[in-house]
């Protein structure tokens, strides 16, 4: 597989130059028109199509692919004699059409993918030229993608976008990409379960390229958005059962009691505090989930240390003032304390006010 | 090994190309009756025959093989005199039989696995020629699966369907693939202690392969279901008992004690919750585990709820009431609340009444 | 490496062939006496070293080994002119000699490890060829090999088989394989500190080949037998300490008490439950430790309801019944009990009965 | 990719040799002023820009990267006539380039990355000469790299180095590197949400090298400070808000209540304590963490002593020194203790008075 | 890569043969003085040195390594005539030197590291060869090595040995290995922070090697002790804060609050036996820390059966009996208990009397 991966790579070099190559061209050569020049640059298409999302690791963030490239585009120079060949085509692995096209003088569109971050396994990879110096370029293989524009501040209702970048080596003035369309796309069958992924679109830019200059850039982009089952019953259903069933105790008129309960709801805040925080990076930021367990957490604080001054007041024979700051606190503070909290967190996080990000 | 696949992939690309070449066939040969043509296509048999399940990875949704592949076809071109060779046989690794049949202009049947995800270790792998032209290819390795048809909606007492693809590369105009059951199936040996694998088969359709038209596929389909032993001793003994003994404790009349002891089993079902969800991917939809806990961790809180009740009655004087209103509670709803979650939750996910699914 | 795995393959598929071969032998040979036919068999002597054992995995039912493989054998076929070539020994890499013998169209018998679960990482490999055709090859490497015979049913008391299996890639009427006891066997520097790994001993059988026909095969096996301590500090101990306080503690006369005791075991069953199942694949029968606690837990759960009925009777106004029972209970039950389940599960699954097995 | 490893060390061991080489240079060339000995050792640009962090291990002490190194050189031992090549630029893979510089008798500058512990995964690689023998060698890949230089006496509020480090092989008598800072540092995109890095510039140094003499070295030094957030959320104020309320209860006046709670307190200060060593290596110094939450577990532990004696005086009737001890301990001791604790550790962990280093 | 080890490998199987090799040498060569036979054994220099170690893994008991070896001899055969040549050096990537020497008919001293476990993943190698026959052979590389010298009995104050062993390939009549200590020993960034590591030596002996004869070996031997910071704050401490809480509640004499508290350390004893036996295999012996866990783990349950009795005489009316008793427990036997635990295992554990070892 070194050899395939090398052998894409056999050109990429061949513009990590200073700029007065520009003028003359790459090559001194003696063919009537070029391809691959300034005047007459090549004309490459693009077509990225993802069968498989083999995991999207939120932590590292990055995600991983089986897809299949397709690279199209015609070069004279690569024309043959089908008569005397005795066939329309012909078929290549991709270090013999290098050693090929070498041979020639002519350019191959060398490409890297932008955000690979592992090593690429290649299941598959060909090129067929056609008599006519047509060459389809086709490469089926399995590699990490890093996803550094992951956002979780509305977690877990936040929608991600996810790049699949593949960069000329070359820059603009001598290759350019546009969109094959009609080989793109994501599969049918990605096998992801947590993630409906969609809108998917193949966009044509430039980027600063490895030799340094602008190259041209088509990617794949698409977004994803979470099945919120998993977190209605792991983590908002348990938590209203506790805090309705913390609420239903505080009708027992029994400050201890309650403040035991408290207490104990407490931990159960702090485990799911850590639990949540094993799926995300370490984030600099608090997401929807994070504010609303941290507002709810230091309200359950406040609640044992209200309970322990109502009980304070009773015991130095306050009962009455107690018992009416209580009635209030049952039957508003305390519901409609989370009850503002998720609100807030709604209003603040999900409706996208405009007044915070990350 | 990176060798190896490239070889196969040699002539991937062959028909990569635009529709006006199916009137020609491939090449120009000289030959009287090419094979791989539209007029003659070729005629490949596939046998699939895993010999190992190394793991099955349900989070992923994806499960590994050792697999041994087998390709046979009949190639006249690829015909030798058997007396000037001096034999009937000429053995071949992959490469050098790829530089044979490319140096003879002749098409060799090449393939992808459709749902291969990780890189393919070849363990062995070889080419066999016959004087008369007939190939048997042969190769032996470790790789990882897709496996997208996973569904948990019945889980733990689900059935699920596990798939090996051998898409040819080739359209079905060029090559044909038919099935060859004498070297196909599942291995007595798997290795495999959590499923009960069986009801393999070999089937033979089209898909849309690389080349973006209609390819042959031959696929080797098998189900599993899971040994129940693990989750009967794991989950669901458990959970009786620990619902059981909540019961007994019901009798013995004090509100206070069965609040404790209520609130103690909505803890071990958070726990319980937690334990499940680490085996499974984070699913869009309810399993029937899932829908059991939930329906019992909510049943539950409401209990502790109905007690809180009971006892205010209690403390407000209306003890009578209160006591009627329990004996219903323990004798009658307590059990049968449980048992009408159990009974309804078979009856709509496992006897799969049809009216739902995820 | 890929190459090194490749020329082992090269001769692989020389036999995948149908029968009519065999009357005429492998090759139309100008040699009087070929090697490699059903005439002449090619015999090979077999050794297998393993040096060390990386890993044993109970879970995915494999472990990783370091092993030196060492196969010998005579064909006068190779054999060169001592005094012509200067020398009586050339030594090859596995690729040169592949291509030596194949120029001089003769046998080299490949094999397969039958059971190889992972990619086979060659640390050496060499081939030296005695002026009289004699062969020895040698390879030293680390990978996984699958262990599909563990059988957990008597945990953590069992005795495990472990197999390294070399099959032959050519059926046996051509080559046959023999043990070099000399250069088999276990290292004693292994590494492995779970187990007592010992009893090796070198098989030659048959099997069905990759040719899909019968072929030798030379195989290591050994057994091992788990290191008791960690079991006994881990698990029997605390559950003897836990057990004993609990009977212990039902001295003190209070039913409320003990449940609230029975109840915090019951949790400490679960836990040690889910800590067990850790370290074991989800299988589909008991073993014995599974047994143990799994009766442990339903009697701690026997046990509270029980004492609910004893408090309910002296509540009733039964004290003295109660009383009676409770005695019986705590003096004979409760240890008999606990007893009973031990005594039980060594006899039906330590001492095998013979009517128990999964 | 090996090959390209390889290649990179083609020349790596030209100078593990014994002194008497350095007077009479590395070749008897005949060319007028060759390159790469000590009169004119070879000047080479070295560039650094590390595009993505994949990974930053703190346990391990490494990090991941994705990085693209650049090569420059001028030897006019490669020049060549533009005119009869018929262009200005030949474009090598790196292996052909080695075998071209190899036949014409000149140095390459093999470099080794000094820190590198992992294999390194080469995504793409080549080598363009210009027709006046300048070269420009370029490679992105992914690699782990040693980070030795981690300490976390300050943790989480410490300061991290990282270094990327490229040193010749050849002694700085024959090869001397500078830095090429334009193509050199971080990319935007990192893609590392737990750090804050920056501070990157490139160092020119010197190190002893492969071959056993000082070498030159290029290396991109950078530096990291954590995102506080999740230490704030899932340490700090969980831990500051069970102080406050276990300081609350004790306002309660029940010492038995007290020390339940004190108790607790302790267990979910063990728990933290091994939470955070998850994160850490086994480290042989305390952490700014480590020294706060050790010296609160010690300070509650001291509590509860405290607590059973003013139970003690208590019970045996000193009620009224009891509570006075109370009083203090409650309104002052409590709190300021804890306030002393964080104040000292800030002052000697993070205020760097200069006399605590591990 | 993996061509690189092959090389190494070439030569390995040289010596693989029967002993009548023995008399007349490896070669019948014309030279005068041919080194690599009994008459002229190759005398070979060899290097080790380690750079990083990036990880010890106890459980498996092996490490990871970064390191540098380096091999000198000198064979005249391989002298070349500098002035013909044109320089007095000639730099081989290895493969090519192994051809070069093998045309020359001559020995190249192959080694295996005897310990190796994993894949060596090779950063840079060379070969480097002097006019007059003197060769360096150098090599960076990072892999996993196995140390089954562990032995935890004094665990978590035991010192452990690691060995890294170059052992020849071909017996010590043939080829000698000397040490060289300039080039060996380790590095001073080691990157490993729970172990102090130090008092390296080289050792030069013989082993039996994979020919199955006495071939020398060269092996750096290295010893480490922990960092005892991790285990004083997240074990030791703990516990002794656990114990001495534990200890001052039994002044509040009240029996059964004691039996819950005691009741609790037992869990939390538990718990601590399970988080230690996370970090080791699974010994057949019992360490240091887990007898002093184990003994205070059976004198923590022995202490709640003292309670349980002594409240039965309180309730049975001997309050005075059990007041005496109570006393000398407190006061005496708890703490001289727990300390005698600890001496025990000092004397017996540490202090290495002999009579103890697995």
């Amino acid at each position: 597989m070194g050899r395939c991966i090398k052998v894409l790579a056999f050109f990429l070099a061949a513009l990590l130059l200073p700029g007065e190559l520009g003028a003359q061209g790459l090559f001194h050569g003696h063919h009537d028109r070029l391809v691959g020049t300034p005047d007459n640059p090549l004309q490459v298409g693009v077509g990225i199509k993802i069968d498989q999302i083999t995991d999207v690791n939120q932590k590292a963030e990055n995600y991983g692919a089986v897809v299949v490239l397709r690279l199209e585009w015609t070069d004279p120079t690569l024309a043959f004699d089908r008569e005397a060949m005795g066939r329309d085509f012909r078929v290549f692995d991709p270090p013999a059409f290098v050693t090929h096209a070498s041979n020639l003088d002519t350019v191959i569109p060398a490409f890297v993918i932008h955000n690979q971050q592992s090593n690429r396994w290649i299941h598959e990879s060909a090129a067929a030229l056609r008599y006519d110096g047509h060459v389809t370029f086709i490469e089926k293989s399995s590699l990490t993608l890093q996803a550094p524009h992951f956002n979780f501040v509305k977690f877990p209702f936040d929608t991600q976008e996810f790049h699949f970048e593949v960069a000329s080596v070359f820059p603009s003035e001598f290759v350019r990409f546009y969109s094959l369309d009609a080989f793109s796309g994501l599969g049918d069958m990605l096998g992801e379960e947590e993630w409906i992924l969609g809108n998917e679109r193949l966009l044509a830019s430039t980027t600063i390229g490895l030799s340094g200059r602008e190259s041209d850039q088509v990617e794949l982009v698409f977004t994803g958005t979470r099945h919120l089952t998993y977190y209605v019953i792991r983590i908002f259903l348990p938590m209203l059962v506790l805090i309705t069933v913390g609420w239903a105790l505080f009708f027992l008129d029994e400050y201890q009691k309650r403040i035991e309960i408290a207490g104990g709801n407490l931990l159960v805040f702090v485990a799911f505090n850590w639990a949540i925080s094993a799926d995300l990076p370490k984030l600099g930021y608090l997401t929807f989930l994070d504010f609303v367990l941290q507002c709810m957490f230091l309200m359950t604080g406040a609640i044992i240390v209200f309970n322990v001054a109502l009980r304070r007041m009773k015991t130095s024979g306050r009962v009455g003032s107690a018992k009416m700051l209580d009635n209030y606190a049952i039957k508003w503070i305390y519901p409609l304390g989370y009850a503002a909290i998720v609100g807030y967190a709604i209003f603040a996080y999900l409706l996208d006010p405009g007044f915070m990000s990350p």
